[in-house]
């Protein structure tokens, strides 16, 4: 792993504090190296309470786009961003990948026009990796296409089966799409459309989906257009986020309810654990040159180290390339299933 | 109260056992009049273990639909199904109001089809009632428009307005609609045309809102077309069941775990009570003549009985009357915001 990563320092609710806390992490436990973007002086007055590490480096921006600032606005206004210096930096290939727990439709927009996107793909998606009972599956889109065509629905199949194979090591994954019944006749125009592309794709396409399928792991990889993947992201946080409220409530509201908490803490630290969306590494940026991981705005050090190893393997799996050999052999004709299994089968050795 | 309400004896996951004890419950607690519909010996032999209730009757039907049958076909092959037999009722004025845990798809056509729409309305709507962090409020539609026009996201927030003034009593409630942003310029362009629309609409409209405001309690109705309802509700539904596994996991795997979990014990049961969407009375076909109330397919007989209730409540608050009178204003010029609160204050007493 010789790629550099830049990390947004001034990304997220805690930021520069976990950002470059993060990077120090991954430095040292994962020898990565790390450019460290933002404002000099407090990235430095960060790094001097920590131990050196020698391979992280830092690229001054003085700017800093607000978690709530239009991405729009920001974008035009705001180029001397630390998101935007990042964005620079893949782009000239200095780094291999960016990672940001800062304004998701900002660095979105940002790194899409710096890098651009691969040959194969019009628009980049973004992908989230959720937990499952069994594992872990793929969503995407959640959010960087609202109103997509049947042929991205494709490329985002496409997409999410390497993104499976290669950061999940998942073998052929099933890749389905959402709709609100399985027949095939069901659900809107594109999602009919989308299901007759899906089905000539080089992907192991099983048919719609239902939103059920997403948690109990029977399917690997769940395609939507990104408005309903981002309301399915914000409807899992928000229940999420009620549920734990109501435990606590209830468990609280009784004698015998605090003792059996406080007996069983450890277990409620772990539960929370697996269910606290900051943890999980974040949403992958799909279909653009390098990689690009946005971390949720409230994310630890260890969950910004975690964006950064899955940016890394990004790069080392080759996933790009894989994404961008496949879309070729699509766009050349390859649509039928019989060529598929040459593509898949070089894809997860 | 002295509507007759139908009960759908041979729908849902325990039926007729459940439908036919929550008929029972209802008829003794609520002092409801009930018509059972489904297969006479089979609801008589449930009866004849419990005390009787002279306010309930039976209607006969052969035919059962299944719960994962095509709603299309069923309507088409089984014309003796309990489904056909209570909406025939509703549109005879033989009750006034009909309850089912059956299919839902079935339920939704084939009372549109008996009992038609209230003037004003074009396409009935599903809402449900969720909890919150303060209360409970309106999400519509849950499923039975997957692609409405502006118009009818308008006559959504009306029919959202009435049922959580009347049903939830709430004071001039919040109406939100659902997009994943908050911009009036941000979502597709239903969201677009909706949120423009609504805004002259005789509710108080609030704007966009996420999915995180259904369950923070800032929103009394939430207005959304049929198939981003059903993602919400079916994604909320598995999280709510993924959590509850996960917790129950980290508890029983260690000793502190599981000691601790018996001494909560009560403050569990409660927790699951608060979260199981099979008790919160079902949901509820808005914009037909009459009332119909679609309960989970799991439903308990408290489920079947609380869905009864909010059918009774439902006639006697007159909310069908009210959305009509509402809609007609509408119709008749009174777009502005000016009328509106003639329209509102009249249906809060």
């Amino acid at each position: 792993m010789s790629m550099k990563i830049a990390v947004d320092a001034m990304g997220g609710d805690h930021a520069p504090e976990n950002p470059v806390a993060g990077a120090l992490l991954a430095a040292r436990e994962l020898g990565a190296e790390i450019v460290l973007v933002g404002q000099q002086d407090r990235i430095e007055s960060i790094l001097k309470d920590h131990q050196a590490a020698p391979n992280i480096e830092i690229v001054h921006a003085d700017e800093v786009i607000g978690m709530d600032e239009s991405p729009a606005t920001a974008l035009r206004r705001k180029r001397g961003s630390s998101i935007h210096k990042a964005a620079q930096l893949l782009r000239d290939g200095e780094v291999g990948g960016v990672v940001s727990a800062g304004n998701t439709g900002a660095v979105m927009i940002t790194a899409k026009l710096y890098a651009g996107c691969i040959t194969g793909v019009d628009r980049p998606a973004l992908s989230v990796v959720l937990p499952t009972l069994l594992g872990h599956m793929v969503l995407l889109d959640v959010g960087a296409n609202i109103d997509p065509k049947s042929q991205h629905l494709v490329q985002f199949g496409v997409m999410g089966h390497f993104l499976s194979t290669q950061i999940l090591g998942v073998q052929n994954p099933k890749v389905g799409l959402l709709s609100i019944g399985e027949e095939a006749g069901k659900g809107t125009e594109l999602i009919r459309e989308g299901h007759a592309a899906l089905s000539r794709a080089p992907v192991n396409f099983i048919g719609n989906v239902e939103s059920n399928d997403i948690y109990s792991g029977t399917t690997d990889v769940v395609v939507c257009d990104g408005f309903t993947g981002n309301v399915v992201l914000k409807t899992s946080e928000a229940v999420v986020e009620t549920m734990l409220y109501l435990l606590r409530e209830e468990l609280s509201s009784s004698r015998r309810g605090k003792l059996g908490a406080r007996l069983a803490r450890e277990s409620f630290r772990n539960y929370r654990r697996r269910v606290d969306y900051a943890e999980w590494g974040g949403a992958n940026l799909l279909g653009i040159k390098g990689s690009c991981v946005i971390c949720h705005g409230r994310s630890s050090a260890k969950a910004i180290k975690n964006g950064i190893r899955v940016a890394l393997e990004y790069g080392d799996q080759r996933v790009s390339e894989r994404i961008e050999e496949a879309l070729c052999g699509l766009a050349n004709g390859e649509t039928a299933k019989s060529p598929a299994p040459a593509v898949l089968s070089s894809s997860s050795d």
